[in-house]
């Protein structure tokens, strides 16, 4: 298959999410001006993005947004259900173990981790807090590949290693840090300040 | 002052983040090779983005980290502080009000708004939960120009326009759902789902 920019890839969940918002809407076809008004993307550049994967809408007609959906989440390898570890219960951890709005976008969170003794065997919400001394064994038996980091800067460097030792291929990562990871494995970064100061760069 | 591509913007705070994070390490000067390495760009990509602004680095001695991180705090327009109100406590907004990583990154939540009756009045860390129905004129009167959006998807979209209202020109949008906003607001999205499906495209 050739290889799709990045840039593109990151655009197509977004286009997921407002096409099952659609959906839940009860509409059924879409056109590309109507997600686009929705996405803030142009329609051109939603079309050129699609014609990347296959022919998927009809001239007239626009798209089956159900069939559109499946697509999508076939693509994005979200039609099954990936198995996600927690590492860190602090605040954004403990909000994250809580969340209920994974399950019907691919993931669920199955196993949850502390150094904190005081938190370890802990109870939220299912599931109850794991030693992170257990987390390379314990992920790497669950065959886990996917792992959110909620632990402070200091420590991200050091569990972060450790999920890839336990075979974990993609973090998200809650940590004000850059981590250092092979290239195997991916890397998305969640930290609100860097949301923020891209906007302020466009503010006086 | 000619117009900066968004995608160089959205990457002078991670370069921003790793300088303040080699200073802290008592590093006094880098080069765009170390740097690279810390957030995984590569050295010209850095060199090309730092040249949109002036000249920071010479020819063999690299970077002043000192100097360039008050350029880029400059440029990005957080050598201020800019204050910013939180709506919805639940456990994100919780999370974020009880956060204390933005301050030295030029934010500080100054107001945090629920709608729910049994949630206004209570104190989240220094902070007492005001009321949404207050949010347009408290927010105006304080002048806030951000907000970090942390309700359901489906109030979403009418507590942003109140904020538009307010005069609110950058919103951090936690709630899972593309907002319909005016051109002169900037919106930044943070949804885990979405990190995580772009990562899952790449896996098998």
């Amino acid at each position: 298959m050739k290889e799709i920019p990045d840039i593109i890839v990151s655009r197509l969940p977004v286009y997921l999410r407002a096409l099952r918002h659609m959906l839940a809407q009860g509409k059924q076809t879409t056109s590309s001006q109507e997600l686009g008004e929705q996405v803030s993307v142009s329609a051109a550049q939603i079309r050129k993005d699609l014609s990347q994967f296959g022919e998927f809408g009809k001239q007239g007609t626009g798209y089956n947004i159900g069939f559109l959906v499946d697509k999508l989440r076939e693509i994005l390898h979200i039609d099954r259900v990936w198995d996600v570890a927690v590492i860190g219960m602090g605040d954004i951890g403990h909000a994250i173990a809580r969340y209920h709005g994974f399950a019907d976008r691919g993931f669920r969170v199955t196993r949850i981790f502390d150094n904190d003794p005081a938190k370890i065997g802990q109870q939220i919400g299912e599931f109850v807090i794991q030693d992170t001394a257990q987390l390379t064994e314990t992920i790497r038996q669950a065959g886990i590949k996917i792992a959110m980091l909620c632990v402070p800067a200091t420590q991200a460097q050091a569990v972060a290693d450790q999920l890839v030792k336990a075979g974990v291929q993609a973090i998200l990562n809650y940590a004000p840090i850059s981590l250092g990871m092979p290239e195997s494995v991916r890397v998305q970064n969640i930290d609100p300040s860097i949301g923020l100061q891209r906007m302020t760069y466009y503010m006086e």
